[in-house]
């Protein structure tokens, strides 16, 4: 919509006061929140809703729209006030009213699945420009699968200063630069102020320059004026390769006669007098939360706009024939293909079939090669451990880069802004994003992960090298604390699979727990194959099972995970000679097993003295066995030296599993 | 010294092959490792040791000595044989003969505390550069105090592409040209490798443009040609504000007939033949781990010569007089002063006198005022959130910038490089530094704490807005499952500290734990002063004690941290109303808890069944009660509302606790 189609007498400046003043009311109204953004980037929220995003509010989730991302997500008012005004239909009034308060659509940060037309969780700052890189690689396979008719939508940003300081904005950066993500555009808040006053305080540097740097393409204009915002936006739309960076020179909390330009205007309500003060500056005389009806009725049609596009694009998906429609909406709804369980028996049978003693790094291989050939949306990726994390399969060997759109992605040695584009990937849509490190720096990209639980999306992360058990590289990267810190957190599976058989379940378990992001931490060492049961059933899905049951009634159950239940089976055969009647249960997965009824939780558990062995941190352990002196496991870091000589040096044997079950069912505790 | 001065016959590049065969014999017999870096850079190497560090290897802790942080730390090979040649006296040829074995002085990755000679423990990458950024400002800041005369080093780094990659690496540079640490000088291997393959794979950008637009001094040489390597550093020395960078084009796994410039050398011995090749091309024909003995006399030479330095700087050192002298001599001890004690007893008089209900965060300003004061060696910081964590106060209030060398340092949006900076800070001694962010982004810096707990070393991290009790920002701001994560790593202390007593002694805990580093969460929300004993006891001291004991035998302990003390007392005191005998534990420590003796433990914890609130995960809590329905806590993500509000639809209220204590008293399990 051009400036002079516009409701007569309804300016770009009444639009984005529009959102100034609903911005304010309700950060008025919640007694806290962050009003100084809002009131800043609202010209040119004005100005990219008005006449550039392709959106149609009356279907948040059509799979072409442009995608929005407020990266600064503490400005959450920007959002909620152009959802609202933009006609969505969850985001009425009474939803802004109600900002910041239990039950609401309106949040302190904007949240991905609570909210309709919210795309990615934002807040913690950085990861919403790398969530957005996340989704113009998303955007740049599906239209190479699909073909632009289908796919053909640009990714905007909203940063501030934070997010460009922050180590996962600056790898984003780096990244799409490098893969020349040339429909990725970001509008930089460049307002000066960050939380503790000038940024001079701490960031001085030439963003524009780094940004030059990093192979993008960059602009600078007045904030304020929207037609610069909208010729630099053009401009940007017209890169085919280089993703733009476009820094509005703005004022934090514009109008504001006492706080405009201010760090006081960052993150505190104006206070009534400042308000009404603020209002008198824009000419504003409505009441709190009301839209003069021209306004909004312009607001309105600017959420209406879309709709043509979006029906000639659904014309174009139903020309496109059955086969082309069925398939890209099975991938945009997120479900798997008719054949993927008879993938996944067939990958077991074969497994059955020809045991193999193999790392499950490599067991995760063999795994990845059975299905990634039938889902085509299986996108994979390393942060430079490629060949370490296996993650690289025949059907992913196409490299995504800045010429070419495979399906495979080298991020380079950035683990936060992989994670963090793997959720962008998977907020988008049509794609299931699985990506490799050390399980040691999950620590890198651990805020990422916890993004993803509470967003409730399929980020599958793939970590090798679980334990002490990856030897001389030493304590630097020894998980020993990553596991117990992963399994406190909520809404991600966290699988340690024992075997071949166990690691395949648990990556259909990744694959098919749509709402939930899953770790699978997987060893550097060989393990024997232990399962071998036909029957078709995967014992992961419980959480825990009895891999092997006592010769009679149990004097001892040993619980372990991963590369230890081997162990664990090796000091039961141990016991069973020396007549203890000793069960093995595997437990790849606590939270899974916690969402069992009681009743199976407490027959794989038993009533004998339970024993459990992790060649990780004891921490957390004491959920299912009496007290960490019954963990066989790590106490402090690891140390550098073979795999072996550390299992032996720090206690972690068959024969330490023996001694601490004689001792307990001799009644020691 | 220079070219002409070395031993008649022996070379830079004499001295450089040295480090090049100690690294691929020592590799060879580890059967693991990483020999191309040390190849690629053995060049640099020599010319840095040989003619511009100031270091004297029979002095390792020599604190004017400059600084030398192998960023790229798994090319640890390059600092060991380093070591060795220039004569530290543990690094003995057997140690390099005994390279990633149990037992030695030769990890995988270099280790701090373990080597000495190894100012930071490296290898997750990027946080060796922030690290030594932290140095730098312990430098600066030192040097202003003490003068140039007693304080005047460098701080050198080497590291590698995957350095700059990480967000870490980018951050930190951003902040030291910030803060123009124009004695940084960073070495960049730049050999165009990473593991995937060539860099090209994932890293494009320039990094020069990168890091002249961070306000750094830039320069590019080949990395092979020993006098272009002197000639840049020397022109980096003569930059008296900018930091600089020297990129020096490499080859990696420099002379190897078949592997040199490929990945297949980053990160795996050569093999036995591709040895014996190597050394052909580099005309070395001594047996392995053999130096012939002008090179080794004349790297020891290199090792012994900074000795004069030394001698001018202890005669310096001595001439400045008694007082100057013990005090340097504190500082760089990490020892308090003798008034320490009387403070810290004198600040809890003051609070016991005058009691206040005020957030923790806010009796960590209070702690802070009575500390910062007689402890100079205190420098300050925050993450962009000073006025959140409150972590200014008078004595720092003066600003580190680019200008200035106060005791306060604004970090910026960067938690990551400011944890690890801390750690440099702390590592290079004279400075305790303290930084602080929100609870929940220990996730961006949480491989930084981790490297300081593996250290440690005496880092503070002032971690506020603790709980769902932060509010409105919602579950993007709540930590839910950090204290159990952060809890589960080795050697950190984790304080929960419920009032402003509280606060004080575990602030002084923090202060004399001179190697563990700290995480101090603190409160948003106001808490009532709940101590009240004059007895000059740190009861934090042992983790947790018995706040109020009950009025009999105990039907029920509850056990409680920070804000959910005041509740517990309160649930407490309901159910004595009720004649049941409930006993109250403050537990702001599991960590020392932990420490305490069996009969300590058993008779804070006692036999009467046990409750446990905290507004956070209930993971981990099973070390205490009997199972996590015992457990007042968070099961899921927080939510968005006020503080009050959350507490009560998350249950985490009194009733709540009444409730399950009597249920476990009528023996509900």
């Amino acid at each position: 919509m051009r400036e002079e189609e516009l409701t007569a007498a309804v300016s770009i400046r009444d639009l984005a006061n529009a959102i100034r003043v609903l911005s304010i009311d309700a950060v008025e109204a919640a007694k806290s929140g962050h009003p100084g953004m809002p009131m800043g980037m609202a010209d040119a929220a004005a100005v990219l809703f008005g006449r550039h995003l392709k959106f149609d509010s009356s279907e948040p989730g059509w799979p072409d729209r442009d995608r929005f991302v407020l990266s600064n997500g503490h400005g959450s008012m920007l959002l909620y006030s152009l959802l609202h005004l933009t006609g969505y239909e969850d985001m009425t009034i009474e939803q802004v009213r109600n900002f910041r308060q239990w039950g609401s659509k309106t949040p302190g940060h904007p949240e991905y699945g609570h909210t309709a037309g919210v795309e990615t969780t934002t807040g913690p700052l950085g990861q919403g420009i790398a969530s957005a890189v996340g989704m113009a690689i998303a955007e740049r396979r599906l239209s190479t699968e699909f073909g632009a008719a289908l796919v053909d939508h640009r990714t905007y940003v909203f940063c501030g200063d934070g997010c460009l300081m922050e180590g996962v904005g600056q790898e984003a950066a780096s990244l799409a630069g490098h893969l020349q993500l040339g429909k990725l555009i970001v509008l930089y808040d460049d307002n000066s102020i960050t939380i503790d006053g000038s940024t001079a305080i701490a960031f001085s540097e030439d963003v524009l320059a780094r940004f030059d740097a990093y192979g993008w393409h960059t602009q600078r204009v007045d904030g304020h004026d929207p037609d610069a915002i909208d010729a630099a936006i053009s401009q940007a739309k017209t890169e085919g390769s280089r993703p733009s960076l476009i820094a509005l020179k703005t004022i934090i909390g514009y109008g504001s006669p006492s706080r405009a330009g201010t760090s006081s205007v960052h993150g505190a309500p104006l206070g009534a007098s400042e308000a009404a003060a603020t209002k008198a500056v824009y000419g504003w005389t409505a009441d709190t939360f009301e839209i003069p009806a021209p306004i909004l009725k312009t607001w309105r049609e600017v959420g209406a706009k879309g709709a043509k596009a979006r029906k000639d694009w659904q014309a174009r998906l139903e020309a496109a024939g059955a086969d082309v429609r069925s398939e890209f909406e099975r991938r945009t709804a997120g479900s798997l293909p008719a054949r993927y369980e008879e993938a996944v028996n067939a990958a077991k049978a074969k497994l059955l079939d020809k045991p193999q003693s193999v790392a499950t790094r490599k067991a995760s291989q063999i795994a990845l090669e059975a299905l990634t050939e039938l889902l085509p949306e299986m996108i994979g990726g390393s942060a430079d451990l490629t060949h370490s994390n296996l993650t690289r399969v025949p059907a992913v060997d196409s490299d995504f880069t800045a010429a070419a759109s495979g399906r495979y992605v080298s991020y380079g040695v950035r683990e936060f802004a992989m994670a963090a584009a793997m959720n962008g990937m998977a907020a988008h849509g049509g794609v299931i994003p699985y990506g490799g490190t050390f399980l040691v720096f999950s620590d890198y990209c651990r805020n990422a992960i916890r993004v993803a639980a509470l967003m409730g999306v399929r980020s599958i992360f793939v970590m090798t090298h679980d334990s002490i058990g990856l030897g001389e590289d030493g304590p630097t990267h020894q998980p020993v604390e990553h596991l117990a810190s992963l399994r406190a957190m909520p809404n991600l599976h966290v699988f340690r699979p024992a075997d071949t058989i166990e690691t395949l379940e648990c990556w259909d378990l990744a694959i098919t727990s749509k709402n939930t992001p899953s770790v699978l931490a997987l060893s550097r060492q060989n393990v024997p194959q232990l399962r071998a049961q036909r029957d078709g059933i995967n014992r992961c899905a419980r959480g825990a099972y009895v891999l092997r049951e006592a010769s009679s009634e149990r004097a001892v159950t040993i619980i372990a995970t991963g590369t230890e239940v081997a162990l664990a089976i090796q000091a039961a055969d141990e016991l069973e000679a020396r007549n203890v009647p000793a069960a093995v249960v595997s437990m790849p997965s606590w939270d899974l097993f916690e969402q069992q009824p009681k009743d199976y939780r407490s027959s794989v558990l038993g009533n004998a003295p339970r024993i459990a062995v992790e060649a990780l941190s004891k921490f957390g352990w004491t959920r299912y066995v009496d007290s960490e002196d019954d963990v066989i496991g790590m106490s402090g870091f690891g140390a550098s030296a073979p795999a072996e000589t550390l299992y032996e040096q720090f206690g972690i044997t068959g024969d330490a599993i023996v001694t601490r079950a004689l001792a307990r069912i001799r009644g020691k505790q």
